[in-house]
């Protein structure tokens, strides 16, 4: 099964998103990887991406399940609308309704965290995914997006 | 009514946070004003804060509800525990156990936003503070911060 980055897929002129966006030279330019069914990502937070000391700033890990679950978003909507074949060259841009995260345990500074998202809601009005956040192979964050197809307005 | 920094009166070993940490120099240094009842903040996104084009990133307005929750959130604890008198001098840290927004209208670029933020709950185990964005006078975000005393584990 092919594997693609998911936001390299996004269209050029929506692209420049602070938390993922491949245009946005001072983002986090967080990368989600679609596997079919779920998608992971890898970051390594900076010294500077601090809480209190010795751990991650509960903003920044919002900002991961933000990103990394529109991305999933996008993935599995294009999944189910396109199939596997073309999912990687059509990907529609989506907007967050609403973001809820729950901090099951601090989570340690100077870690690569692993990110996990998948759609538990799917279909044309909304697609709601789950985000686990795991550092030393425990999860840390549980985090849910609801997120909507970007309005026209918006265009 | 006297009002003073939140941000300021955390204690010197937990002012490193990326979100409002007066010692860290790479972080947005959310600065909130605590009147005796409610807090405020003011805080103009850099243009780099870009969601899509026109836009507000979304995990930027979650961290300023995050880092404005949970000063409110210490701020209406030392009210009640130690009243106004003392409240500019003994801040508690607290910590988020859980966040939800709530992104009601997308938020403009280019625009100073305000942010207000109440406690619905406060008890010795937990404050739940609600937090709103408004930008041009418009809510444009809707936040709830659960805060908890910092656990002993963390000190």
């Amino acid at each position: 099964m092919k594997t693609y980055c998911i936001q390299d897929n996004y269209p050029e002129q929506y692209c420049h998103c602070y938390g993922c966006g491949r245009k946005n030279k001072q983002g986090l330019r967080i990368k989600s990887y679609w596997d079919g069914k779920k998608a992971t990502a890898m970051f390594t937070p900076g010294p500077h991406h601090i809480a209190l000391p010795g751990y991650v700033y509960g903003g920044l890990l919002a900002s991961l399940v933000d990103c990394h679950g529109i991305g999933t978003a996008a993935s599995t909507m294009a999944e189910i609308e396109l199939g596997q074949e073309d999912a990687d060259l059509r990907l529609n841009r989506y907007v967050t309704a609403s973001l809820h995260v729950d901090y099951l345990r601090p989570t340690p500074m100077g870690v690569e965290l692993e990110l996990v998202g998948s759609a538990i809601v799917a279909d044309k009005r909304k697609v709601v995914v789950v985000v686990e956040i795991f550092a030393h192979g425990k999860l840390r964050v549980k985090g849910e997006v609801v997120a909507v197809p970007m309005p026209k307005s918006m265009e």
